[in-house]
């Protein structure tokens, strides 16, 4: 990409501006040293930045921010990078800023079910400390091991739990914020409930490290609930496992995880993940996994009874039933695994489509149809009781020409069916850079005109992950 | 309050033009006929508005203010006018925008678990549609008989069930929401996870008809739970009380209500109320009432008998159980019952305080030391579960002068107690006319100006809703 000339470039007089505040193990400037600040989980980008910081306070944070705001340089937030749409990719060179050394959990409030982190907390890290209070955290993407929760709230994320407690977005309750101008403010307060001015919270959950820098976040807790069953659904047909998915919520069930995987899906990671062996009849064209959770077992079981009478009538094949923790663990780290699986056989890109989840099966459907006509190959796999359908989209032996040139077309025109679903082309990954020349699909002209005014309020100098979201930037 | 100079006065060409796409019943222009919507339930406040329009259409809505921004006009949104912050008042006359006419229930989809609306659709009504269907809709404020979905979502209401299921911004996945300039967008999708753009649904949510004006919702919908059980526990303490809430939660109990009443509290509504009778003892000062919910009486019945022996803890006297459904509804009528009862009194202010939940004892304690000092009567009760505490400040016998000049500095100490035990000055009511002054206690100069230029965004010319939520407005 075409760096805008209204950008710096980073030079030696800002270098030493920056150690005037920061150590010389916050300052990265060796290309190989920053190398991996430059690349993501999205495809095969690759952009080199100029200086890579890792501020250890929210104070520090505010302050290359009003710097780079007035010498106009470049600033990419940097989680770890584990983004799937190109968000933290520093496309115009200038400052990544990791988030790296912003990884203390403050605190865990038990009398409250509240806790106060920073933003480079590893979700699983967070997980685990709130667990071992008995305390439940959600959210838990897939990169769970290794992203940040900053970057969770910078993209929303979900992961499969979201089907039965939402989304990053559901659990944040104030955030500390690092503006353009240098100042810090929060934007919420400890409460379940607020209805203070505007809810400027749940504008940068999303916003995608383009508003501001996230550098605490107070998120609520909830009790970890005491007992799970997870069950392997087998289905003859794909399109009919996505139906059995909202025949189960109308049946009054809300699941804990409810993940969809195509046969390609399970297959190509049953040969990527070593130690899991699942037994899949060759008749068996999709999964379910499903989980339901809660503190009393008996009624698990009732509602494990219920599942496997719903998907009987969707012509599913024999429940697999997981016993042990550690038959748990295994289907568990098969799902996980998909998206590395998959990704590794060929060159690829992967779409986040998300529809009403009674339109799965349309949605699938119209994939395939699309992906006929335009000669790729999918695996679709993802959280189908949230209608999220994660598109795998392989080049196989596509030419260069039909990757580069038709592919974009057959894109838009899966975006479209997305949109007359009713749904969106984004459920959890965000727009960053590989999306947002789609944007326009699903807003119109006015809506990003005052997307865009909004940015201008918080980034008046586009300094904030620039060339992301926006179609033109 | 004094109208800015630069809003133009309604006129009879403006009225002509209102009618060339008006029907004679969507427009009052008669001071009687107006009358009543020129209040709300905020204290005895009452402006008179210069027309008011009661349009049928999204399109409509549009016309009415494209025309009002181009001639400065200001207009006031107003659902069913049961706010208790002021919001809806025509504190600069203009025009009220009446959605009493776009209250349809467009869809309730059964197979995706939404619902689509037009704002001016009655809580309750919707409730009921839904629970028709076997879907819930929980948010529920005491007003839900009268009170609008688009009301709700202006304040981002609670209500009883809130402290389980979440306030009305928790349901809310798309809105379609007119802009001054004259158009019509939509927020979000029909999704249960988006992370496609900013999230223009939840800054909307909140912002009290300052930003846009809501014309249509989607929102979710979840399985109706099939049992509940309610208990009404009283205690010889008030702080006790409190505190037992937050024992609660810790023992990994989430009621789907728990509401706490002081004595004067159920005392005046018991008086206020036919036909509900309930035997307090002379030692009692408060009481909770806790309601359990899901699909299992079994476990519902385990839950009741561990928060009856963490209670007893907390020296509680005998737990009341409703058995039956008339019982219970009798409770419920005593507890919605409470602000009106309250109210009817005593001239009166009402602040909606929150903070977090185990700091409720302390907010509690610091209102009754702050009434001593400053000479007024308070009595508390609110959602205790979410440490959402409605204080009512009762004039009594108190001076004018005290009232007016002295009662704004108590207020504003009680709302530092607020700020400083991690909380803010509106958990469901919102800023309106009546908290505006007091806003700089919980947000920065910072904070307060980004807000502002944001409503900018929307809102250039200033016309929707002006004098609200902002101080200097």
């Amino acid at each position: 990409m075409q760096r805008p000339k209204e950008y710096s470039q980073v030079d030696k007089e800002d270098i030493s501006h920056f150690q005037s505040f920061l150590s010389e193990a916050e300052i990265l400037s060796e290309a190989e040293d920053m190398h991996d600040y430059g690349r993501d989980e999205t495809e095969d980008f690759h952009f080199q930045p100029e200086l890579v910081l890792k501020p250890s306070s929210a104070e520090a944070v505010a302050q290359i921010l009003a710097y780079c705001n007035k010498r106009r340089i470049p600033i990419y937030t940097s989680g770890a990078r584990t983004g799937l749409s190109g968000g933290a990719l520093p496309v115009f060179g200038g400052v990544v800023l990791s988030t790296e050394k912003l990884n203390r959990i403050i605190e865990i409030d038990e009398r409250n079910l509240q806790a106060t982190v920073e933003p480079g907390v590893i979700n699983q890290v967070f997980h685990d400390a709130c667990k071992a209070k008995n305390l439940f955290y959600p959210p838990d993407p897939s990169s769970w091991g290794s992203c940040t929760l900053g970057g969770n709230l910078a993209l929303n994320a979900g992961g499969p739990k979201a089907v039965k407690y939402g989304v990053t977005n559901a659990y944040v309750l104030d955030l500390e914020i690092a503006l353009t101008d240098g100042s810090l403010i929060r934007t919420g307060a400890r409460v379940l409930k607020n209805s203070t001015g505007y809810n400027l919270t749940q504008l940068m959950v999303g916003s995608e490290g383009t508003l501001a820098v996230i550098t605490k976040a107070v998120f609520r807790l909830i009790p970890y609930p005491q007992h799970d069953r997870l069950m392997l659904i087998p289905f003859r047909s794909s399109e009919q496992a996505c139906a059995a998915v909202s025949a189960i919520f109308q049946a009054g069930i809300t699941p804990s995880a409810m993940e969809f995987m195509e046969r390609d899906a399970i297959d190509y990671t049953l040969k990527f993940v070593d130690g899991v062996q699942v037994p899949i009849g060759p008749e068996v064209a999709a999964h379910l996994l499903v989980e339901v959770d809660g503190n009393d077992p008996n009624q698990l079981m009732d509602e494990c009874v219920k599942i496997a009478d719903i998907v009987a009538t969707f012509d599913a094949g024999e429940v697999l039933f997981a016993e042990s923790a550690q038959e748990k663990a295994s289907l568990w780290q098969l799902r996980r695994k998909v998206g590395e699986a998959v990704k590794s056989h060929s060159i690829y890109k992967e779409e986040d489509t998300v529809v009403p989840r009674a339109e799965l099966p349309a949605l699938l459907k119209g994939v395939k149809e699309i992906g006929h006509r335009y000669g790729f190959h999918s695996v679709c796999y993802g959280h189908a009781g949230d209608g999220n359908l994660h598109v795998n989209i392989l080049k196989n032996d596509m030419t260069d020409q039909a990757w580069e040139e038709d592919l974009p077309k057959g894109i838009r025109e899966l975006f479209s069916l997305v949109k007359q679903l009713g749904g969106t082309i984004s459920g959890e990954h965000g727009i960053g850079l590989v999306q947002k020349d789609y944007l326009d699909i699903v807003f119109s002209p006015v809506s990003l005109a005052m997307q865009k005014a909004v940015k201008a309020v918080f980034d008046p100098n586009a300094i904030l992950n620039p060339g992301k979201i926006f179609p033109e930037t």
